[in-house]
Order: structure tokens, then sequence, then C-alpha cells
């Protein structure tokens, strides 16, 4: 294929015409299609169907210390819960808190906790003039969401498929004490699928904030989210003990859950950190609850009954998910390729593909999607206040729709993506 | 009995002569008993068991209007989820939200929210020098936690058989905007199982508050807790109603949940409000949560099917729970009884049975209890900041121990209550 960019006016506009005419082909079949959300599809619900059978009327509901998981009490989750999780997490079963089946309400959470009660016995963040979180951009809109609800400032900092531009991390956090937080999602990045080189995750380790109540917010949802066997899996070093090794042991919140590997809305999800750090968080949970749902702890516990086998039900998710990222590589390569219109990444694990198109065309993009029955998540959500400042970027999210339905959906977005890159060439 | 005001030096001498052997007989039997907190009993909890094989592998994971309860979605609940909890609000189901399993965490962060980002608009209390709540007294330690943690000033208002002082509550509400709540647990009150009169609940929902942003926290716990059959029964006025009556449909929000009607910790929690309140908390839990467990709201909502089943349930929690009131009850008027030395009341429902000893004894009483292996909630917790001004109240929790464990716990409880009475006297 020819780049648009040397095509001449009269190619440009045969070019325009044929995409105009499969455009209007494919809107006459008024499709409906979503690849707007990470949602895991039908498909992979049903894999975890069969913990529903787990707890029965004839169940035992002790856990293995003797306490009830029916009725009150245990604030921080039952030992089980924190063994699954803190494996799944990495860190020792001591370092973690269980809470209820959202890890996003648990980041909420945690900055609500930050901004009335302060961290640690700092001043509360809401006493202050100005608080300010590092925004790898482009990044989860989740995430954003959260800080801007609390006026918190947001600071764009560029990703590289090695992490975050740890210049400017570093730059800001070592010098800036408003600067209290930063969003990580270190492994299969949402929405790039990158993920953190060892030297990224050992400066953030390193870094020595300004503020004393700065923490890095890492959510690492997409840990054991692989796409392919262990060969060609990304690893990412463990942030709490190479915080603990160097010296800096209270610097992050970890969050985890397990929102894509059994129910999400129903699944667990905990939090982990440093002794100090829990010790803080849970003075607040004791005035906040009584406990969370350890039935569903149970469940969750005597489902996987240990680590290997929830890593197994992931290479189900994996054969269900890998088909489907693949379609749409392969849909942009043959369509896009060669036009020097776009850019994307090829993510080996997480939920998305990060897609570039050229300055200002992600809007029109994903408007024409939408006029063809294909819903995208919107243009600018992947930015802080929603504004892409290149109006570049668009996440695709390829896990819901079936096979069949993907393929269709990608042929719309490419088509989508000729049709506004032409027209771009066209009017400039 | 003669009253132990009336006995002579020589008479309170041979009774705390007789008071100590027994004391010293119960201590040698190293009793391990408990009526501190109001938890369901083990019988009482395998009413629910079937709850857990409604669903299993095989189920119909939609709700009634096709949302797959297994995968994201529906911030504020599944329609069945609102109609079967709003029935047991006695509100419209519209003007439900469901939450997770906890209400006291609803009503968290509730008030973490109005800290936060304020009511409907107004300036975030957090931002303000004073914000007081009114806690009549005595009252569940949770709320004043709640209350304290945020750093609000409590006041105490005095309870009635018919509710709080009204006079007193219109007075501080009316005249101080200072005054943003007041916490009610309006039927089968902790800790003394009163019912607001209809006057009460008119009154309330006839206040003009100086404040805007003042709302009543009303924790209907005990909504459909009923000991007896229906001639025996509670009943309170729908506040919800009875606001929109008086022109102030905002002034309230209501707390539910099933924490005692399934399982303590996995049940479901309900927040009712009219729409503008609803409104504004939508906007909060947006940023918050993508959503609440469904598979638990349908796992309910299948179990139970409509509230009349649920009123059903409940009658089977009575038939465990009514032997225990009573049997404490009996105790205590057969031991104290006429001795002049206490009160308590006889409630129809709820958890708890309210005791008031002797000025400057309750703690002393605990003290006892406890020395002689029995588990008593702690003086003053029922008053805010734990400071019980007369230094009288205990709260008696019937529900955890077995019928022959409470039998044993009661006398070590008079037998205490008679001890440090007399000891007492003598001292005077």
């Amino acid at each position: 294929m020819k780049a648009y960019k040397d095509m001449t006016r009269e190619e440009l506009q045969a070019e325009k015409k044929a995409l105009d005419a499969q455009f209007e082909e494919v809107k006459a079949k008024k499709l409906k299609l979503d690849m707007s959300r990470g949602k895991p599809s039908i498909q992979q619900l049903e894999l975890s169907n069969e913990m529903m059978d787990v707890l029965n009327s004839d169940s035992y509901f002790l856990d293995e210390t003797g306490t009830d998981c029916r009725n009150y009490g245990i604030l921080a989750g039952i030992p089980e819960a924190k063994r699954l999780m803190g494996a799944m997490s990495e860190v020792d079963p001591d370092n973690m808190i269980i809470y209820g089946t959202s890890s996003l309400n648990i980041m909420f959470d945690t900055v609500a906790r930050c901004y009335t009660h302060g961290v640690c016995g700092s001043t509360p963040w809401g006493k202050l003039d100005k608080v300010k979180f590092l925004c790898p951009v482009p990044g989860y809109d989740r995430h954003f969401r959260v800080t801007e609800f609390f006026g918190i400032e947001m600071i764009n900092i560029p990703m590289t498929p090695e992490g975050p531009d740890m210049d400017l991390v570093e730059k800001y956090v070592n010098n800036d004490a408003a600067v209290k937080g930063i969003w990580c999602v270190p492994k299969y990045s949402n929405p790039q699928g990158y993920s953190y080189s060892d030297e990224t995750v050992r400066r953030f380790a390193n870094l020595k904030p300004a503020a004393e109540d700065f923490r890095i917010f890492w959510d690492n949802a997409y840990s054991i989210h692989h796409l392919y066997d262990e060969d060609n899996q990304d690893v990412i070093l463990e942030l709490l003990s190479e915080c603990e090794k160097a010296g800096n042991p209270d610097l992050v919140y970890k969050f985890i859950s397990t929102s894509k590997v059994t129910f999400p809305g129903s699944g667990l999800a905990a939090l982990a950190a440093s002794k100090r750090n829990l010790e803080d968080i849970l003075k607040y949970m004791t005035a906040q609850t009584i406990g969370h749902d350890k039935l569903n702890q149970l469940r969750h516990v005597r489902f996987f009954g240990n680590f290997a086998n929830m890593q197994e039900h992931m290479k189900k998710h994996a054969e269900i998910l890998r088909p489907k990222f693949e379609a749409v590589l392969e849909t942009l390569e043959r369509e896009l390729g060669g036009l020097e219109i776009a850019e994307w990444t090829k993510p080996r694990g997480g939920y998305f593909i990060s897609f570039d198109s050229l300055e200002g065309c992600a809007k029109a993009i994903v408007a024409k999607c939408d006029e063809a029955g294909v819903k995208m998540t919107p243009a600018g959500a992947t930015y802080p206040y929603g504004k892409d400042p290149q109006d570049s970027n668009i996440r695709i999210a390829p896990s819901y729709p079936t096979l069949a339905e993907l393929k269709k959906a990608a042929e719309v977005f490419v088509l989508s993506v000729k049709l506004v890159s032409v027209e771009k060439y066209l009017a400039g």
C-alpha cells in the first residue's frame, strides 16, 4: 500500500470515494457492536461458573482458624484468602488486606482516606492548598476520575514501552512536595499493554519524595492476565520488596483483584502494603466497617485451592482472549500497514490495544465508528480531564464481543480510520 | 425482697458476705460467656444456609432486564433487589440504592461523602469550622465512632420510650446551622428496644433545619426484627413519605440491611432517599465503583422470592431469640426485682436490653462480670466518646450464646449487679 502522505490529491479523492461507498454498505448493516470497555466475554464468565457450586447448605463454613464465615468479624480477611491473594500479589500474606469486590473501590477509598485523614499521621490532603498526582498517559480513565473528583491536579507523564518517563517522575516527586501520588498499571498497562522494565521499577523504589506522604498507587490489574505461554509472558519486579531493599518500605500501595479472573463485581479485591501502612489503614477501617464478605472469600479460596490452580485457570482465559487480540492486530496490520496513518501496540497480555491515529483524528474516528454501529471508548478518555492534547489515542478493547463480531467491528474501525485520515489530508 | 436502700448496715454486710461467697463459687467454674455484641447465633445462621444453594453452575445468571449478574455494571442495584429491599424499607424501589454487604459501611460512606463533597451542592463539611451531630443516648457505639472519626462534635440527646427528646432536637436543629445530622435507630432502638411514636416521627418530618445540608441518619436496623407475633409488634410511621407530606422530601437518609436476616457480613445493604438525594449520591458512586456484588443480590432475591417470605423467615429468627430475651428478663426480675438498684427495658424486638444500674456502678459491674468470665459491652460504649455521665448504662446482648449459656451468664450478671450495688451502699 502507498502511504496516504505520499498520495496525490487525485489518488486521495479516489480513495475517499471508495471508502465512502464501503462505509455506506457497512452502515446499511445496522451493526451493534462494542469495543469500548474491558469486560470479559460470556465465554470467559462461564469458566468460573463452578465457583457457584463450592458453597452449599451442607458446607463447612469455618475458616482455617475456626471463624464462622457466615457471621460478623475479621476486618482484614480470612488467613487463607490473604495467602491466595498474597501469592497473586507476590507478597507475604501479612502484608495483605482483603476488601470487598472492587479494587477500583479500594483505590477510591485510599484517596478518600488520604484526603480526610492523611497518610500515617500527615496533614489530610483535603487541608492542603494544592495536591498533585502524576498520571502516565495514555492511562486508565477511572484512575483519573478518582483524582479529579477530589480536586487533585493531574500532571501528564508520557509513557514509553519501558514504563513512565522516569526522569520526569523523579523530577516531580523528588522536588515538589505537593506531588502526593502517581497512578501506575505496571504490567500489561491500560491501554498499551506495556510492562515496566526492571530499571523503571527500581527507580520507583528508589524515589526520594519531597513529600513524606507521597505514595505510588500500583494497580497491578493484569498481573496474571497473560495471552501467551510462559516463554512469551511479561515479568516485572515486585515493587514492595524493591522498596524494602531501597529503604523505602512505605512508598507503595498495591492493588489487585480477581475481577477478570472470576466474576467482575463479585470477585475479591485486595491491597498490599508495608506493616506501617496497613496499621494506618486498619485504624480507618475499624470505623468504616465490621468486615467484608467472608463467604465470598471462602468461595474463592475453595474454588482455586491454591495459586497454581488460579494460574492454570488464567490459561483458559488466554485461550479465549488470544484469538481476539490476534484478529484485531491482523486486521490493523492488513488494512493499515504501510499507510503511515497510525501506530498501535502489540500486547502480550492485559485487556487493551492502544491505537494512535494522525493528530486531531481520534474523536472523528470514534464518531465514525459510532455512526456505523461500533461503540469505542470515547477519544480523550485515556487522558486526565478527558483531554488528549494530540487527539490521537484510542483504546481498543477486544475482550467482550465474540470473535465473529470482533472481526466485523475491527473492519469498521479500520475503515473509519482510513476515512478520517484521507479527509484530513484532503482538508490539509 | 427488701430494697438495698432500706437495709441497715448489718443487713448490707450480711448480704455482701453471702454474695461474695456466691461469686467465689461462680469464679471457680471458670466460665467463658459473651453477652457483648449483637451477633446472631449459629442456630440463626443456619436458617439461611439454603441461600447457598440458590445459585449454582447451571443457574440462569441474568436479572429480569437481561443484565448478566456475573459481569460489570449496574451501579444502583438490579431491579428485583431494589424491589425486595424497597419493600423492607417501605419505600418505592426507585428510591433505593443497593450497596455491598454492610449498612454501617454505607453510613460511614455517607458521612465521608458529606465531609469531602457536601450535600447536594453545599459546602463540604470538612471545609467548615464546626460540624455537630445529635446523638440520642444511650445509643449505638459504632454510629458515634463514625462521627467522632470525622471530628464531628457530638451532643447527647436523652432517649424516652417515645424516641429522642424532640423539644431538644427541634431546639438544636432549627436554630444551630452547625448541626448537620442526627443518628436514629427508630425501631427497637439500640440498646433500649424503644420504637419512635407517630408524634416523634412526624416531628422529625416537620423539622425546619437551620442548615440546608442537615440530614436525619435513620438506621432502621431492626425494621422486621420482631420477637412476637403480629399482635405484639411495634409499628412506626415511614419517615420518607412523612417528609414528603411535610414538604421536606430531602431530609432523610434511610439505611437498612439483611445482616441479621441472612448472614452478617454477607447480606445486602441499602440506602433509601429522595430522588434529589439519590442523584447527589450517584454522582459520587460513579467515581467510587463500577458496581456492587450483583450475584449476592440475585442470591438474596431468589432465596426469598418476595418480601412476605422474608417476613416469614423472620419468624424463625424470633422463635430462637424470644426465649433468650425472656430468660434474661426473667432472671433480672427474679433476682433484682424489688431491690431498687436497677431498671431495664423489656423490648418486643431488636437485639438488645438496656440496663441502668445505680449511678457510678456500670464500669464496676462490667469488670465484675469479666472477672467471672462473662464478657459484656464495655460500660460507656452506649455514649459518644465512650463517656456515660452517670456511669449507669449497660447494653445486654442476648442473641449469641445458647439458651443454657445465656442463663448462666445472666446469673453472673445479676450477682455482679448486686455485689457492686451493696458495696456502693456500704461505701456511701
